[in-house]
């Protein structure tokens, strides 16, 4: 071992101990005279002290050319500090060097290690290594380890079994796309890359795993948004006879377990709210509620006069902002701008101004009188002091870009605490949705998800009515898992199938090997995954999730550290049977 | 929930509860006024009675119909069975079924879902999903999770961080073959899938992250021997600031930890074998020393006469074969047709029957006499009643030729009890090795394990002598993991590289990013990564790992379950700016 310490625990108990640490140069103070030296491991940083009088020349010279990031071993003695630094678990002493080896040598690192570095994001993936030497990154990771751990704590005592199932499987028409792998054993087949173990979880429920989980990587070839990555990780579980509530307990448990172990939150029992609640009052289906900010419906109080644009509104709909009132013009005027932007594409933004007296000021006094607009203020919540922002227009979009509107106006206001955790369930989601370009209805979670009871025969009249047994955990305003309960009898999944569009046939083509194991006794079953990066990164009190993966993708799905995707060699195609067919 | 309790758990102090209970019908036996039915979960099996006397005709004809496998879920009272069962942990009991209802029907399964059952390999596979709910598969995979759980707790409380490490990654060609993945967003390129997180986890350690774990899928396009997957699970772990003394303790820990804890086995201190001890003592670098039967190298007592087989041979070696004497001359020959075979490869054997009054009888009595064969006795350790086989030629043959048959003795007399576990280390591996066909040396291990100190210079006279810092652990004669020290110094690292073969520029393009790393104060480090799929299986008393494994693959590679690898459509050819390129 190259130390009997590391460089985070050393503290006023340990002076005249005599000890070996190792570690990187963060960095040096030469006084001339006098040279201390921070040394950094995992662990934390302790500072060295070589001094005229009591180290030698040679020592002191060698001390004097250490580099910044060098590797060093010091063995020496723990003596307290002159002045002391509160700021570090080891502020209270020192290590008196009485040898000093350099394991390695450094280059200059091409930006700082430090919390706040002066290395761009492209500099940083490509030297994730150094990046990771930082705290924030390096902290991240540790948390992340510590989330998984307790995510299989939590489980395996409520008696789940982690299977590992295949990476190597079958493609499928189906959703996203399939990253594939070229067989060179079975010729011109391929693999695919599982988007999720799906079909393994229930096909382990048939098997009678009934309580089943696995953290899982997944893959989808995705055009990239910002902040998803082609590979991510899910905490992927199953359970069979079970109905919603079962899974809802079982897994508001996890977590519970989780805010309690890693954050040191208790949090009471989970709000649950309808699907349909959540999109009229907060326009999402994955409302962060750690404020309110609800929105108020305005038809009835605006339709009655001669205001066209609210008149032809499908939805007139408002949210009151606490303290808006002492916004400028001008800030108004921005903020209309805001909602104006395509990436939010509002056509613009009626305000009503709530006075301190009581009183309003709106844009639109030429059409409303303070009796509407108190009506207004009474619908949005909105108090003396505040402003209430009002869009209109056809019922979805409405509600996107309100939701939109609260949000940015939440972060602005500082109500998106991140120490402040708001779980909540969002159930009975739709079963179908209608895709408006082809004027179809697909599965919004998929096809094996079970309508609630007694909707079947919705299907026929109504079929975007029929709501599904298929819930979403969200925090803060970000849908950290999702799951249904299943379909188990294949009466119900002929039913499903024939809405959806699908033959027989074809049913049989593309979900064959689970269909045929639905006739060997399927039991109930439904489940539940969360996304890990996003989850670690929400408990971690961040949004974005790419500094709790060690090494990460960039937008374009690129690996710049190791330079990959690449070519690969003719041969190498050739044993796989292949040959390009660039469109460029 | 669809049960109070489940299959397992009910016992006498339970009766006269009322309980729900869920499963499958895993027998019944129907005899006209009483029907039994045998309730099966993951947990085990509860017995249901029905009786002309309690239960209502409806029902009874419901009893009477249900078929193997079918879904139910019953209401009832446990009652004290009238004839116990005191094989199964509920036999005291008995469950008075007031309520029955069918949640799913099943099909006759294609093979009886028992301990013991009728279905053969390729059927078991095709419906992997039933094979699973027999105790057999069930049980392994349950167990498998315990180990993976076991394994995470012990390497946390040991501070080890579990960091996952991409899948998408850049192909090397060292090695075996990778699996590539198409790029679709990144034309003509390819991603890789790891063969393992090597270089990662290296950089994680330049990262400062000093102890590492991940269990983690691996892949490798290799034509498939018996018992070998494309995808396989390993333990992979690293550490910084070590010596191999210091891995070797750690893992010993995690190792013990796991017999203990999944076993109820305590085992002492592993014993430490040189590999060339391992070598000359068992012709093999995985001896199993469960039993003993070590070699006898016969050179000095066999070349002095006029046997031209054993005066031309590089090697003479034997083994004694306890209570071996016994064995008839047909017998003999049988074993000597069995080394004969092209699996073992030897061109004949030659034995020595020691005799109960302490005489020898030998095929070579022409040429030895009972001196001579006392000798042989002697070195080879065998006693009165014991069998001495000899085998001799070119070393390297003889010696494996020799394992194998001492492996196949030791099966034939039990000496290979599954139940015992003898853990060993073996150490100081070869550095290299020669590859005959080019008369080129490569790395044993991989071109960054470090050489032993002050071995260095051996390279230039000798490097076939060179011993690196590499160890294996082995447990009843199977590797179950594997590692080295790391060199982490450019010096060495291009000393290594030259004697590889490499050019520096060849050694860039392939190591290039690894490489760089090192640049920038990469500490001392090194590690050891376990087979987990064969680990599990030994510590669960079994040598093939397919039925730890939930949805293994065949022999080519195939899932036969659902049927992948597959042909891909031509739409997802073009997007991914492929073309087959079929030989046949």
């Amino acid at each position: 071992m190259y130390r009997s310490h590391n460089c985070g625990e050393l503290r006023a108990t340990h002076i005249n101990t005599e000890v070996t640490l190792s570690g990187w140069v963060q960095k040096s103070r030469d006084k001339g005279f006098i040279v201390w030296v921070d040394l950094r491991d995992r662990y934390g940083i302790t500072q060295l002290v070589f001094d005229e009088e009591r180290t030698s020349k040679n020592m002191m010279e060698q001390a004097q050319n250490l580099g910044r990031e060098f590797v060093i071993q010091v063995e020496g003695t723990v003596i307290e500090r002159a002045s002391k630094n509160p700021n570090i678990k080891t502020g209270e002493i020192e290590i008196l060097v009485s040898k000093l080896t350099v394991l390695n040598e450094a280059l200059l690192p091409p930006f700082t290690i430090e919390d706040k570095t002066d290395g761009g994001e492209d500099i940083r993936m490509k030297y994730r290594y150094l990046d990771i030497r930082r705290n924030p990154v390096k902290n991240s990771l540790i948390f992340r380890s510590k989330v998984s751990q307790e995510v299989r704590n939590y489980l395996s005592k409520q008696d789940f079994i982690e299977v590992e199932t295949p990476y190597l499987i079958k493609s499928t028409p189906e959703g996203a796309r399939d990253f594939v792998v070229p067989s060179r054993m079975n010729e011109g087949q391929f693999y695919a890359l599982p988007q999720s173990p799906q079909t393994f979880k229930q096909l382990l429920m048939v098997g009678g795993m009934d309580k089943y989980f696995q953290i899982v990587k997944c893959f989808r070839d995705e055009d990239l948004r910002a902040d998803r990555q082609p590979e991510f990780t899910q905490i992927d579980c199953e359970m069979a006879f079970v109905e919603q509530e079962d899974i809802l307990n079982i897994f508001e448990g996890l977590t519970r377990h989780l805010l309690k172990e890693v954050n040191g939150v208790e949090v009471d029992k989970f709000p649950r709210m309808l699907f349909d609640d959540a999109m009229r009052l907060y326009g999402n289906d994955k409302p962060d509620i750690r404020f309110g900010m609800e929105f108020g419906e305005l038809n009835e109080v605006t339709q009655h006069k001669d205001f066209a644009v609210f008149n032809n509104a499908e939805l007139v709909v408002g949210i009151a902002v606490p303290g808006g009132n002492s916004y400028t013009r001008k800030e108004i005027d921005k903020l209309i701008n805001w909602v104006k932007r395509p990436q939010v594409g509002a056509l613009g933004m009626i305000y009503s101004r709530c006075n301190d007296d009581g009183s309003f000021k709106s844009s639109v006094d030429k059409f409303y009188d303070q009796d509407d607009l108190a009506k207004w203020a009474k619908i949005t919540g909105a108090k003396p002091g505040d402003l209430v922002c009002v869009l209109s227009g056809d019922k979805n979009k409405v509600r996107a870009q309100l939701s939109a509107l609260r949000m940015e106006l939440a972060e602005r206001l500082g109500l998106r605490d991140p120490k402040v955790f708001a779980p909540l369930w969002v159930i009975d989601f739709p079963l179908l949705e209608l895709d408006e370009e082809t004027g179809h209805y697909h599965a919004m979670h998929h096809p094996f998800t079970s309508p609630k009871p007694g909707q079947l025969k919705l299907l026929d009249t109504n079929p975007g009515e029929v709501k599904a047994n298929a819930y979403d955990l969200v925090l803060n305003g970000n849908e950290i898992g999702g799951g249904s309960i299943r379909i188990h009898d294949k009466e119900t999944q002929a039913i499903m199938f024939k809405h959806l569009g699908f033959t027989e046939e074809e049913a049989k083509a593309q979900f064959g090997f689970l269909m045929d194991a639905f006739q060997y006794g399927a039991p109930p079953h439904g489940g539940l995954a969360f996304g890990l990066d996003r989850l670690v990164a929400i408990l971690g009190g961040q949004e974005t999730i790419r500094d709790f993966i060690a090494f990460p993708k960039n937008n374009s799905g690129r690996d710049v550290m190791i330079d990959a995707p690449a070519a690969i060699d003719e041969e190498q195609l050739n044993d796989l049977s292949l040959k390009l067919n660039l469109k460029s």
